[in-house]
């Protein structure tokens, strides 16, 4: 057996033994040490890279590592295998995923308020706030030898008389049976009772002791593919007491969910991502909300959840193997809500998870979620929403129709497939510009003044390649076609444009976008643009008939719209038409949280919405092809293109 | 540190490192070897007696140990310390509430009779059979391209269409829905589903494989405070799989309620009470009964359970500490089913266990229970139930009125409070003749032909007293008044009937009744009789206007009504009238478990019964105090008992 320590920025060393010939990435998920590897390992994605700081291993696998890297022992951890003791740093960059959170605009005013809009939109609409859930100070005549009714009878006469509930109908859990002699007479036969109103019956959620001032809270999560996003909110008045945000945990064992999916039908896999998106995703942020707002976890009644069908399959440490084959099929798209201890998250005893429902085995939780928040079934025309996350989403229609698909457009735009590209987290380029003449770029990271890129995010991608695009410096189909200055090319030929050298940046690696990046960014451009074309003119509608889009989705800080129309990501038609939501999937979680009037609107839009597969759509495939190029193939499509 | 050796008959030693000043009680108890302390270590029962086999204890307290039983090393455990390293025999008859079972005739054609009697009974009273809990298979179509429906969807609507329950009042618990995927496709897309239905819903309670033939199964359960019996019955055909039996593991804390309650509310007291009834007394039977049915734990979908409303508290773990002092408060007369998960019983994921409800804090669910069984709630006359457990309650009355009250018979029916008292289990004197001649017994022992005696059961005592009483041995106060023979005086002139000696007896020590047992017993049968008078004649009835009277309780294999009339202990009333009912509280229990309307006829039950506390009803005391006497201080009242 060989001694591997991994040293990794920030968490310390930690070492394990392991025999001649594992792979460093096994090594390091048994060890419990977060490499990325996007592509589960299979040497594709060239992000597990790590360095080796003494000792050796044996690589086999030198793809993604220049040989200059490979001399500073640069391996990629997928591609190595044991064969001595071994030192291994795991950079800073490979971890960003996990150990590193854009905290700082996460409860800023700006956000807040989308929160804050989409209760006001909603009662626009005729659906009020309030999800039914309420507490108050009950005070019990004491017993005596006259009158000796039980104490749970006490105390459900009291709420039923309080609340106007026929007594018959109020549901006592066992837990605040439990708990009632004693606190009542503790409290001077005095309660804080916290009850969920429904329709006409009533269920005590829990008995507090009449000081106990503590908000009675619930969680809204939305659980992407790369992005786990997460706010803990006052049920009572709908005020979010904190957010937090991190990667999911299952990132390890793939990037997009087919990987994931492959990975839970093996052998305790199922637990393995259960694990990886609870305990080291969700339970850690729910800690950090519970301790920004000063309230124990317990204090947590409710719990919206909206993810899309394969994450909701995971979460619940349900099956998705069948959704990945034909004939494609969930277990579910609505489940029944559920004790969250069921899977490992531990809250009130009467705490219940609803989740956003499925549409489709490719349209999911935080798409409905989304279309509840963007409010596009409220409107008469035509509108869509189109979600950019780890793969893209489109929801057309109004108060009379909506339908929906998704595109496989890969995980570009969360900085996936992309050989400097990043989650929107410190450290990532979000927007750019590249001055035509100088061809030098100018950009702003996210992180604040000072702060030195690390890599590329979503909306620095589209910035990049629009900006690369409109100095001429790539053609239509992304090849480099002027030289010089910042563009280099490596050994094969392949072309790429440095934004920062290894001075500049802060990982010490340079930060570049080379023409595969820019293949796979056009790629995953022309999905987007034929799937929402394809939508749009199937119903027989054309683009300019739509009064809004709304463009969802964790891509930076907001998205250029002109750069986008540039580079023929989304039709041509005015900017202000666009309008960018953020995180619409949070947002409706919130809104189905606090509102049971939403919550009851969220399943009736998802019961509206058609799912069309594009896979087997006549036309979509050409429509594709033709969209891979700059900004289309059909240049009439963009006739405002060059001048944007 | 010593060691401390507990041997025990067919249990084999346990060693364990004490103190010296430690009680040899307490030790036993860390021990976990189970020492029968009625009266919780107070020294004053006497049951304690332990034997040194080698090394010694400091003895304080030598009350109920004669010099020669000293010097042969008997000590009491509650009155002896640790000083050395001892060897320590647990004799059998002190182990035999929990050891020994008597398990002979628990499924004997008159005992499943009682069973099969009660379903026949309810039917005539307009109750159906039936819990709504069915098993049936599904056969549903697999999936397709063109057929895409998620797995929950496809088994609900199927299940819907089935049982003609609308769709969205169709529940699928969470763990349901886990191995839904699974099994639907290696039962090639068939399924048994065990479904129970409510008045307009359905929950699916398991799903399990087409090949699966197994019961779907239910326990019904007696929790006495002596004595727990249970059940396992079919809850589709309500046919009783097995049955079992075995001592309250709180016994070790008390014999009577009151001890149990002050045990609870000592430091983790409420954990020690609930382990000794879930995980030594319950949890070992279920295991029992399920290999003997041949059934595994998780098809046990139903449990309902009886007991006093003290052992109702200490099941749920809920403190009965305010039942026990003014103004005697439970928490709860009925309680909401709950998963007995919560109390450490697990069986299927989708168990409900539901109490029989409570009346009184001294009347509790084995009495509404019994009541159920009784079926004197469907009579038009006054009836009258009687059941002598640990204490006596009473329930008299009709289809228009029902009063219950409880008496403080104190345990001397379930063989406690009697020197060589014991439950009615295997070596116990179960009946008895003495010879007014000869002054000699004949008497039969449970566990037949051959099987010593070791100690005298509650329907042995009344016979021995009878024929004490009857055989002018001893006289209307329960002084020996001859002398001779089998009568023997100790060194302070208490007079004692011997029914066997030291060699005679199967625990090799003599077996006798003496003026303090009778003593005892006398107050017991005082109060029953004058709680029976009392409740009759408040409301201006006589025992004559009663009908029937039914007479339940564990104590014996039925109980001679001549005999208990004679010492005027029932009153004197045709013998024909009176009926011997067994365990009436698990009839009732095992009637709620398999029928929908029986229980729901309990809960009816129960609301129709008025509490009379008997310590605050004028004349009680007097009628009790003029009880204290054989027959009765007022002779006029058994007019027959010389013919007896």
């Amino acid at each position: 057996m060989r001694e591997i320590t991994f040293r990794t920025i920030g968490g310390g060393d930690v070492s394990i033994f392991a025999a001649d010939g594992e792979k460093i990435l096994d090594v390091a998920r048994k060890a419990n040490v977060a490499i990325d590897a996007p592509c589960s390992g299979n040497g594709s994605c060239g992000k597990c890279r790590v360095k080796i700081l003494s000792g050796a291993v044996s690589a086999d696998e030198t793809r993604h590592i220049t040989p200059s890297e490979y001399s500073s022992g640069w391996r990629l951890a997928c591609g190595s295998e044991v064969c001595e003791n071994a030192l291994i740093e795991v950079p800073d960059i490979a971890s960003a995923y996990r150990s590193r959170m854009k905290t700082a605009d996460l409860s800023s005013p700006e956000e807040i308020a989308v929160f804050e809009r989409i209760i006001k939109d909603l009662s626009s609409a005729g659906l009020s706030f309030g999800c039914g859930v309420s507490s108050f100070i009950l005070s019990l005549g004491p017993p005596s030898l006259t009158d000796t009714m039980p104490d749970n009878e006490r105390l459900i006469r009291s709420v039923s008389a309080k609340l106007g509930v026929s007594r018959n109908k109020v549901r006592l859990p066992f837990f605040c049976l439990k708990k009632l002699p004693g606190l009542m007479r503790e409290g001077g036969f005095s309660l804080r009772v916290v009850a969920e109103k429904r329709e006409d019956s009533l269920e005590v959620l829990d008995l507090l002791s009449p000081e106990d001032k503590l908000p009675v809270c619930g969680v809204a999560v939305d659980i992407g593919t790369t992005t786990v996003s997460a706010l803990l909110a006052d049920l009572e008045n709908g005020r979010i007491l904190s957010k937090a945000s991190s990667g999911n945990g299952q990132i390890r064992f793939g990037a997009d969910v087919i990987n994931r999916i492959i990975e839970q039908s093996r052998e305790g896999g199922t637990k393995k991502l259960l694990d990886a998106i609870v305990s080291e995703t969700l339970l850690p942020l729910i800690d950090t909300m519970c301790r920004d707002a000063g309230v124990p976890k317990d204090r947590i009644y409710r719990v919206t959840a909206a993810g899309n069908t394969t994450m909701e399959h995971l979460l619940l440490g349900i099956t998705a193997e069948h959704l990945r084959m034909e004939p494609y099929i969930p277990a579910f798209f609505t489940a029944e809500p559920f004790d969250p201890a069921l899977i490992g998250i531990a809250l009130s005893p009467s705490a219940g998870l609803r989740l956003a429902p499925n549409v489709g085995s490719y349209v999911g939780g935080d798409i409905t979620a989304g279309t509840l928040a963007s409010m596009i079934w409220n409107e008469d025309g035509p509108e869509m929403l189109i979600d950019l996350g780890t793969n893209g989403e489109i929801v057309f229609g109004g108060r009379d129709f909506l339908i929906t698909c998704a595109c496989s457009a890969g995980p570009a735009f969360e900085g996936s497939d992309i050989s400097c590209g990043m989650r929107a987290t410190d450290g990532a380029i979000e927007d750019c510009r590249i001055d035509s003449e100088t061809m030098e770029p100018s950009f702003s990271v996210i992180g604040g003044e000072g702060t030195l890129p690390v890599g590329i995010c979503g909306s620095g991608i589209i910035d990049i390649v629009a900006g690369l695009f409109r100095a001429g410096i790539i053609d239509g189909r992304g090849r480099f076609s002027r030289e010089g200055g910042r563009i280099m090319r490596d050994e094969y030929g392949v072309g790429r444009y440095v934004l920062a050298d290894a001075e500049e940046s802060g990982s010490g690696r340079e930060i570049s976008i080379n023409e595969v990046d820019i293949d796979n960014f056009i790629r995953a451009k022309g999905a987007v643009f034929s799937a929402m074309m394809t939508v749009i003119t199937s119903l027989g509608y054309s683009p300019s008939a739509m009064e809004r889009i709304f463009v969802a989705g964790g891509i930076g800080g907001g998205i250029n719209i002109k750069n986008a129309v540039s580079v023929g990501m989304f039709p041509d038609i005015p900017e202000n038409k666009y309008t960018y939501i953020g995180n619409s999937s949070l947002t409706g979680a919130y809104a189905a949280l606090v509102s049971s009037s939403a919550a009851g609107m969220l399943e009736a839009v998802a019961a509206q919405m058609t799912y069309v597969e594009l896979s087997t759509e006549p036309g979509y495939m050409d429509s594709f092809v033709a969209a891979c190029f700059l900004p289309h193939t059909d240049a009439s499509l963009f006739p405002s293109g060059g001048a944007l």
